[in-house]
């Protein structure tokens, strides 16, 4: 399993991923989940997967070949396309084309063979979009309504983000909300596990401007993992019914 | 969908349901799926349903017959079991045969035909006991390790859930839990809703102690739900990243 969040935001985007990936509760493994496409400045794509890790590798595989593609004739790929949205195209047939390639061979769960994927990126000149790619390759996209996409368990780390993200919420804000979204989902579900990735891309920067890897053992994520459980429990005293 | 919860707690036993049943987003009714069977004082069970409402209603119409049958040579039923595990065991069995019933007869969505089941009880002498029976009649039982069992839409309702519910939890205390678990998880899935039933079991009253129908209009419930959106609002604030 996997837990993979991003918010479009007024100053920018906050993409978060976890990185278990894992075969049967006995096979518990750590691949990133989060991929950068980037031309600083003029382009940057982040590609957050999840569902089957032999989907996710070989999309990735040839977005990224396609990607150092520079012969005159080569078709769109993320570094090229004209827009975001094709952007999101061009990950959308790969992926629906790994899938099915990947499907086809298999004679038992052949539904298994499925992924999705969250795009986020900007080009110089253009708006900053969040798409979320479903297996098929068909997408939907974050509005000013719905500025938050997940993928995965997304349930547990829901209602904080309900309740938190808006398009006007903070940069700072942003990483707080999507850091216990996920801590809520990391306590609840075993499949999904540290480290986890956090990027953010300031609006208009065209770069990734902040990239952390926070491990297990990160003091600043523990101490406000377990401040967030005491002021729940201390709000759970205040409130009457 | 529907959301159902029980507490199993040292000082009794907590319940509520929703009252929500669909089939399909435009065809939505209001069904009571928390059932009462009782001889005060000597014997109360409390049966939360969730699932096809087909399956749920023709086992309850069928435990329902079967405790009305007062003929010596009839089979142990939930008024009649010596224990309130047998009592599961005559729930899980009418659960099993009438799924596999109503799945004979459907060509299409046979995998639809299921429903799970919490039951609560205790009879005079008896510990108190809760179980979660599953669609194929077998269950597992609430310990005090895990003092809280759920059917339907348990997600977005379990973090709180998780952080505030100990075995020596006052039954005030759960109430309100209860309460804020299923009010996430009506903000987050639109196949639960109000009215909500909640019943409350004290230890060796072998009787509903206290019932409670909450409607949509629920003043104090409104309250709560808007104080406890805004304190999680304040401790968001107050966390340091």
């Amino acid at each position: 399993m996997t837990y993979c969040v991003g918010l479009l935001l007024d100053a920018g985007m906050v993409l978060l991923s976890d990185t278990r990936t894992n075969a049967g509760l006995d096979n518990i493994s750590t691949y990133r989940k989060m991929f950068t496409f980037e031309e600083p400045g003029e382009r940057v794509v982040v590609i957050l997967t999840a569902g089957s890790l032999s989907v996710t590798q070989t999309t990735m595989a040839r977005l990224q070949e396609a990607a150092e593609d520079t012969s005159p004739d080569a078709p769109p790929s993320i570094m090229t396309a004209d827009t975001i949205l094709q952007v999101a195209s061009v990950v959308g047939d790969t992926l629906a084309a790994v899938s099915k390639d990947i499907s086809s061979r298999m004679t038992q769960n052949a539904d298994g063979a499925t992924a999705s994927m969250l795009v986020a990126g900007q080009r110089k000149g253009g708006e900053m979009r969040l798409f979320l790619i479903y297996p098929e390759g068909n997408f939907i996209e974050a509005t000013a309504d719905t500025p938050f996409l997940q993928i995965g368990e997304h349930k547990y780390g829901k209602p904080i983000l309900d309740r938190v993200v808006r398009p006007e919420t903070t940069l700072s804000d942003a990483r707080k909300a999507v850091l216990l979204s996920m801590d809520s989902t990391l306590r609840s579900n075993l499949s999904v596990g540290m480290p986890l990735d956090l990027a953010v891309i300031e609006k208009d920067d065209c770069r990734v401007s902040s990239y952390r890897r926070i491990e297990a053992q990160d003091e600043g994520f523990q101490e406000m993992s377990n401040a967030w459980s005491q002021a729940l429990r201390d709000s759970f005293q205040r409130i009457e019914i």
